[in-house]
């Protein structure tokens, strides 16, 4: 089993779950985070620091003057490993906008997996 | 070493944090999320949307008609391989009800620990 | 590949994003979370429990009396692995105190990486 972690735009939450959903994956998580990549963020392109800052208040503690964090989702799911390219592909047709700040996914494998009402384990258990 | 993730009901928090330090473990962390399993939510059932939109406003963003996403926690914690069984039992007998939404339980391999402050690593960090 | 997840004192943030940054490593995300050790902490000396609801509303409803989780901040970075070791020692550089509560470091073992805008994998998605 691996999980699945995509972290995406804030605008692309629906999209991405009804991608998810259409190829058979309703079960998933999702959070609120603060990312950035390599590039420096032009705020006057992108989004105020006000406007991002009336959605999450610590973007102001987390910002440093050049290299300053924005909110993103991260979606995370728990897929078998025969699974994994068709919600990556799933993710992507939705996310992928040309531009950068579209985001990043990343596979990490998972030991064990337990469905806590039954305590069923492994595949059962997804 | 493991990460121990466990996706639990928002009211299950105190009693689990309970279980899990009469067995020996009080470190952990705790996050709000979102989450949704297999099952569509009958949310005349379980929480309306505008109770659930009073603690995390996020939901509204995050709901689609019949797989709306709704707020659970996350708990992890770190533990030697030999350890993860008992932790595994602990959570599991205060989360189960029967219910579906009592949440699942993840294990993820952790490749190396450090404590800050000493900078000690492996079992002695933990 | 490997993800580097450290747990912070939410006062280092910004000095922990600067030293990253001065290393070579911009990107990241950064994620609000409650969490404890293995001490108990003392209130009186750390900060008022008023003072930490103010910040996080949902630190009473995970208080218990003598075991409660305080605000954290989990940083997060995936890099290859012969980058894991300058990543930690930048991290621990800023952020150990002496003192207690200073934070833990956890590598997390990376299957695969995709850029979601190009859908470049491995050393190139990062």
């Amino acid at each position: 089993m691996k999980e699945v972690m995509a972290f995406i735009r804030i605008k692309k939450i629906n999209k991405t779950k009804k991608a998810l959903l259409n190829v058979g994956f309703p079960s998933m998580t999702c959070r609120n985070i603060l990312g950035r990549g390599k590039k420096k963020i032009d705020f006057k392109l992108t989004i105020s620091p006000l406007e991002a800052a009336k959605e999450i208040p610590e973007i102001y503690e987390a910002s440093s003057e050049e290299h300053r964090l924005v909110p993103k989702r991260l979606i995370t799911l728990i897929v078998n490993d025969d699974e994994v390219e068709k919600v990556v592909e799933a993710i992507m047709e939705v996310n992928s906008t040309g531009n950068p700040g579209d985001g990043k996914i990343f596979i990490i494998p998972i030991s064990e997996t337990y469905r806590i009402r039954t305590g069923e384990t492994g595949e059962e258990a997804l």
